[in-house]
């Protein structure tokens, strides 16, 4: 049972997105073998392949603007997290648009990320 | 096992949005009782809530355009669909641009939407 849907996505996506905006590589422990990143239609399988794609991307840090953010439970017990916003990589004057998903499952009373679709979305 | 997830997803979107561009009300069968929806931040569940919502909108035509779709399997042996696009209204000139996301769970051969997140990406 994955407890109150909009919560869960509401404090995972505070966590997530300051641990990315300032100690990227911290985000590993959300991550774990099975799961997998779709970014910009590039993909990735496991922790070690998530993070090497996450850690090198070409920025050290930036500033995540959530616009919209909503959830809905899954059938196989975790949450679904739909997410839009802005992301300004630091040295840059012009916000990207973005939009997220990720499929959050239960584990051990936490919950880890199974799936993670990540696209920019140009004007 | 959800098969080939990037084929499942061109498949359904090529059937979803067709279907929804021009004959609105005949989406009904790939929804259930257990589906959710989230349009724009407003909540629906069930094939009847939903359908309402969908064939309510102020328009009765539109053509969708897709900018970008992803898939992965999820752990139920469903599939996540993620997609960016434009949306023009019948009448109008100026497309909207949207992010949506689907679960779809594997039923008798055939997929049904249990997940359905829709927003616009305004400017």
């Amino acid at each position: 049972m994955a407890g109150d849907p909009e919560a869960v996505a509401k404090a995972f996506t505070d966590h997530f997105y300051s641990t990315f905006d300032t100690a990227r590589a911290n985000l590993a422990g959300l991550y774990q073998d099975q799961s997998m990143l779709t970014f910009e239609g590039q993909k990735f399988q496991g922790t070690q392949a998530i993070m090497q794609k996450l850690t090198s991307l070409p920025f050290q840090q930036c500033k995540h603007h959530i616009s919209s953010l909503d959830a809905q439970p899954s059938l196989s017990g975790g949450v679904l997290v739909f997410v839009t916003g802005q992301l300004l990589p630091e040295g840059e004057t012009n916000p990207l648009k973005f939009s997220q998903t990720f499929h959050l499952a239960p584990v051990g009373g936490s919950f880890v990320v199974t799936n993670d679709l990540f696209r920019l979305n140009y004007a």
